[in-house]
């Protein structure tokens, strides 16, 4: 993409309405725009991060046999009835239709899925099943200050399985646990991230969390660093030690929950009556997990966790573009790098701006923290080459025009 | 995808609630799910549909440099009152947050993109630009009985371009009835569609709907079969004549609109103040233009136009799977085709459940509609290879095993 050509451009001052950090580097970079507390646009270069983010989820996902749908937004009051939920879940949006029907705006998904899959999953042949959409959700949060971190309108992977027994449910649960430990590895945020315990509810003794450290965290969580995991506030309070190892020098720390699962039994399907028959021709209760990670809260995670003074370092997996190439004053050069990138399929953004003061787009790439920066000018090519630098470098080197593509080809 | 995974199974009664033709039989091939009148589940075989049908858009706004960006669904109560649509325009869900401020579920756009563009494009040199999104649409629709046709939550492609002055907006308008044409032709509903002359507001004579005629249409349209364009019911009464030849015979017909286009010229810019700076200095308004399309609809309007009293009968560049490979008795042979396919990229629904008859895995098929059924079975195997049917026909011959990688490879 030619940056003379992009729907955004940098803003210099910080944006006066918003005091959280994430938000403000990333509506300063031209990722997102702010509509009203915890309500974002996402522009060209934050949807391109999002879709990446969204697209290792899709792949971790099929590796545990999930199959994606995407249920609607506009719930009927009455499944949430059902539930008991109506009156008593957090943050509901609620509307009335012109047929005087109330809705919520879906905020999770259990009142919609569970007598969906009622309709299908009727077997002990038919089970087990996991169905997942990546989704927008709405809750009318109260506060919403923290950026993409809690948004009143935010995007959701909800996850859903379906078990004939206690023991699938467990393993399937542990598999689940594994893919998203697959995910925050190809965020870059594994050694960051803390499977961290959590109440239970009425089926099982503990549900779990991925807590993610950061200063920016709404979170405290408290950690074992010899089982590498943590609890949450709700557990220190229970039990005043690690729940694996029970050693009790646990450490304080703040964290961004990017993810949790729980094992929610038979809750919802008692309450919809969804019932499969076994091999001796049986009804049996269908047991239940749901899977929460959310895509945009990660985005505003990955940019709490990696950045400098100049501006977001993405993380090479998630970044919108691979490349930031900078011509200064030699667009004919740097032009026919462009299109050599483009032609071997690597990413790039192309600052080709004409106008544009050499300090502005040094700026510019640093704010907007592609992992690698190519240079060209005049100087650079008498040098016999293009200047490469990483990211989060400070080390540069000429790189000879000829071995390019060879560097960034996988 | 193996059928003995897939989270859906087929229904053979039709669903007593829906009176439309194409939710009746998306619902029972497993693509959508009921939620309430007008409000559908995407489940796994739809979701690949309604996918593919956006891939396509977005390959043809790419065409016509769109900038693919994704706004929030809440839009604040002002933006509306700006405008004065917050109680003119038609059917636009309201609701109350937590904070007592009033929110619309976005309906269409033009309130939001216009503060957004005029944050970016301040200078005759920022312009033109056009961005789009793909994004789940509500409407208070007091009637939606006509399934995937007409939503109260449905998925709409706007576009939204801006432009330093009205012959830009014209040219940029041709190409995009241009792409439109492009779109339409590779869901094969090119010939079924007309550009018809609609109403075109205070600043164009014309804005122009592309119409897909259907019995199942909700619209009326009136064909001049010399120009190949139509003008719909607004029009007729205005004018009883074509507006491009004069000719005054004109043909009725039933549509669905598939897709508008219209000049909206300096009014939302005036409404939000958004200006440029031309090469004098001087401020101008900038002129706009919408472009809307929707793939919920299409994939409804796809339905109603291609099948036959078995099921659906899918264009190949949308279709779930293109192959359906069924097993009869046969799963061994059937698998190791299965995986030489899916080692050649080449999509394929398995049929390899066990206990399910003959006569049902082809009624399946047939109603499923992928555009290739394959046929596994002694009878064919002894005959030296697979049975091979397209969906619209009747003719079935057999494909010796090591040729079918070869015919379905592009």
């Amino acid at each position: 993409m030619k940056q003379s050509q992009l729907f955004t451009k940098t803003i210099k001052e910080i944006p006066k309405d918003e005091t959280s950090f994430n938000a403000q580097i990333l509506i300063r970079a031209g990722f997102v725009d702010k509509v009203g507390a915890g309500i974002y646009n996402f522009l060209p270069l934050g949807l391109r991060v999002l879709n990446k983010i969204n697209n290792i989820v899709r792949d971790e996902m099929a590796t545990i046999s999930g199959q994606e749908v995407l249920m609607a937004a506009l719930t009927p009051k009455e499944v949430w009835q059902t539930t008991d939920r109506w009156d008593n879940f957090d943050a509901l949006f609620k509307l009335v239709g012109n047929d005087d029907k109330e809705y919520a705006l879906g905020a999770t998904h259990e009142e919609i899925v569970t007598p969906l899959a009622k309709k299908f999953l009727c077997s002990y042949k038919e089970l087990p099943k996991s169905i997942y959409q990546i989704q927008v959700k709405f809750r009318n949060e109260p506060r919403a200050k923290a950026g993409l971190l809690r948004g009143r309108e935010f995007f959701m992977k909800d996850m859903y399985s379906f078990h004939a027994n206690q023991a699938d449910l467990d393993q399937y649960y542990e598999e689940v646990k594994a893919a998203y430990f697959r995910i925050y590895a190809r965020l870059g945020l594994e050694d960051l991230t803390y499977l961290t315990y959590s109440s239970g509810g009425a089926f099982s003794q503990f549900s779990h969390e991925f807590q993610t450290l950061t200063e920016a965290g709404e979170d405290h969580i408290y950690i074992c660093s010899d089982c590498r995991v943590a609890v949450n506030r709700e557990i220190i309070k229970e039990h005043n030690f690690c729940p694996v190892c029970q050693n009790k020098n646990l450490t304080e720390a703040k964290a961004i929950e990017v993810g949790n699962i729980f094992k929610l039994g038979t809750k919802f399907s008692k309450a919809f009556d969804m019932k499969y028959m076994d091999d001796n021709g049986q009804a049996q209760e269908v047991i239940m997990g749901c899977y929460g990670l959310g895509p945009s809260r990660i985005m505003g995670t990955v940019v709490e966790v990696f950045n400098d003074q100049r501006g977001i370092i993405w993380p090479e997996s998630i970044a919108p573009f691979k490349i930031h190439l900078l011509s200064l004053k030699e667009n004919e050069a740097a032009n026919e790098i462009y299109l050599e990138l483009i032609k071997n399929n690597i990413e790039v953004l192309f600052d080709d701006r004409e106008e544009i003061a050499a300090g502005e787009k040094f700026a510019d790439a640093d704010l907007i923290g592609c992992p690698y920066r190519l240079v060209v000018s005049a100087k650079t090519l008498q040098a016999g080459g293009v200047e490469i630098k990483a990211r989060p470098s400070d080390q540069m080197g000429i790189i000879p025009l000829n071995q390019i593509i060879n560097k960034f080809s996988h």
